[in-house]
Parts: structure tokens; sequence; C-alpha cells
């Protein structure tokens, strides 16, 4: 962190954390992740609700990327369980949007559903969605810009496997910055196309 | 975890980590917790669902405790979500108890929702249940027992805050160990009325 924050002090950098524990316990990771290690965001699940995720969004140009729709075989199990039309993740959007603001709150939505980001925009359409699952996981970024953009772009697409495990051989930092650009180009025609850049 | 390992090796010991990421993640948290740190036990969010949970159950004589009903406010945003009379707690459990058995895999049910044992219990009769929240949050231990004891105890009960912050003067250690012993005496109350001991 402290050489990112050194060379890239532009650079965004998310702790992929995933934490998410009662208010008290929240309150020290969120000390942790933006106070001790100057991350930009942390990811938070959504299961212990309101009090767990709001420690985070106390600190002042720090984000909150909240779980939503996992790019796992298992998002399955539980997020789409549907009350009365409304599937859990809906129902976390709803909710939880009510807890940040645009600029402190973004959602975590995996690119292998790419197509429910259309009825996620309806419920958050000025949100910043991280997106992961493109690479490695198969997901197709083509859709993703297709459903996901809005007006001002709102969309961060990761790619992580398909990147740092591109290459094993003492080759790997360029074949996995090839890998980062390639990625790059591709965003950069569909930000070209929806008129973006 | 050293020194508890070598003076009390008998004690189970959890991490209350709360993790749950994609598999590829949550098992090299498994290995972290479970061969590293040599903890008996992690406890689990059950959002990203089954290939989450799993590589933590693949370690012979661990625990997975998975988060049910959790002892806070926020357990109310999303944790009551009910498809077809189902709320996701229920489901949470019917799912999961298929990815382990009774003897690898345990649940979270906060003290503060006593009677929703009762519930539970109909789900899982013979599942450890792991009850935060009695102490510094408001639990009734003489609740949690009524509905929550099964014929061979199936209860663990924990209090945290309660004991250790309960002193914070130089004698903090004996007060600490007297609140332990108080809560100790009053299960035992309870054990003896339910004949477990």
């Amino acid at each position: 962190m402290s050489y990112i924050k050194n060379n890239y002090p532009d650079i965004l950098v998310i702790a992929d954390a995933k934490r998410g524990d009662i208010g008290n316990t929240s309150k020290m990771y969120a000390k942790e992740f933006f106070e001790r290690m100057d991350f930009d965001a942390v990811t938070v699940a959504p299961y212990v609700g309101e009090d767990s995720v709001t420690p985070f969004l106390e600190y002042k140009d720090k984000w909150v990327v909240l779980l939503v729709l996992t790019s796992n075989r298992g998002a399955d199990d539980f997020q789409y369980h549907n009350e009365d039309g409304i599937r859990l993740f809906e129902r976390v959007l709803t909710v939880s949007r009510k807890w940040g603001t645009i600029d402190n709150l973004m959602y975590v939505v995996g690119a292998t559903r790419a197509e429910m980001l259309k009825d996620i925009r309806k419920i958050v359409p000025e949100h910043f969605l991280l997106v992961p699952g493109v690479g490695a996981q198969g997901g197709s970024l083509r859709e993703v810009a297709k459903y996901g953009l809005n007006t001002k772009c709102g969309l961060l697409v990761n790619s992580s496997r398909g990147i740092i495990f591109a290459d094993n051989t003492e080759n790997f930092d360029k074949t996995a910055g090839e890998k980062a650009r390639e990625i790059q180009r591709e965003m950069e025609l569909y930000l070209a196309q929806h008129k973006l850049i």
C-alpha cells in the first residue's frame, strides 16, 4: 500500500475483503482498512445489515462496495430469494441505497450475470457498479457495457485472475501488462460507442 | 493461538472472522485459519453461497459456524426476507445443512431473538448452535436454554463483551473470571433442569 500510494496516488485501491460484522467490529475493520492501510474502498457483505455497513460509510472520501450479485455459482443459493417479486439482491439495493450516497457507496455485480444489470440499473441508475467476473470467470465485457453503462460511465470492471495468472513464466509481468491493455482497449471501444469518450 | 493450544489443548477455539468469498479465496482463508493458525472453527457468512463455504468443510475435525440470525439490529434488514413463508435465515438452514454434517457445521443464532430458536430447532434439531448476544447485548440465557437445548445440549453460548469488558481497572482479570463463572453457573442450572448433567 505504501508503494502504491507513493508512486500512483491517483489509483483507486480496493480491499476486496468482504467484511460484514456487528457494528463494534465493523468499526475496527473500517479503522484498519481506511486509517492504518489507507485503502480507498472496501468490499462489504450485506447479510448482517445496516449497522455492519455504516461504520465504513463514516469516512470522508472512502467507499463501501456492497456485495449484491456475485459472479460465482453459489450466487443462486440465496441472492435470488424472492419476496413478492423482489429478489434478495434487489432488496439489498433498495434498502442499502439509503445508507450512503452515490459518492461513497457502490455495488458488486458479477459480469457472469450481465443481463441482470438491466434490472439493477432500474433501482440504482446513478451508482457505480464494480463488476468482477470478466476474464477467468467468463463474463462478457460487451454485455456488461451494454446493460451497465450509465450517462457518466458508472462502471468499474475488474479482471483479476485473467491478468495476474495469465502467464507463470518469467515473462509474467509483460503478459499481465498485455492482458490489462487488451481489456482496456476493448472497454475504450464500448465507451466510444456509447459516446462516453 | 500457540499459548492456547499448548496450555489448553481441549478448548475449542473459534475465529469469529465472518469470512465468505468465492471458492478460490475461501480456500486460502480456510488454509490460513485451519492450517497456519490452527483454529478449530471459523464463522462464515452465507451470502456468497455454497462454493464460498465448502472449502472450509473439507478439513477433518474442523468446524464451520455459519451465520443464520445475528444478534444486532441490522439482522432485520435482510435475514427475514420471506419467500412463500420461508424466511431467508430458514432457507440458509435448509440449503446449507446439506453441505456439511452435524459434526462439522454449526449455526450462529443470536440470543437477542431467543424465541426464534423454536423455529430453528424444527429445521436443525441436531446441529450445534453458537449463540452470541448474552451479556452486553441483552439476550436471556434462560430463554436461549428453553428454546435451544436439544437432547445432547446442542448449545454453545458465548458472552464476549460482558466478560472481557466487565472491568477496566487493574482487576480486570479477576472480574472477567467472575463474570465467566457467573454465566457458567447459570447455564449449569438450566442443564440440570433439562437433565443434561
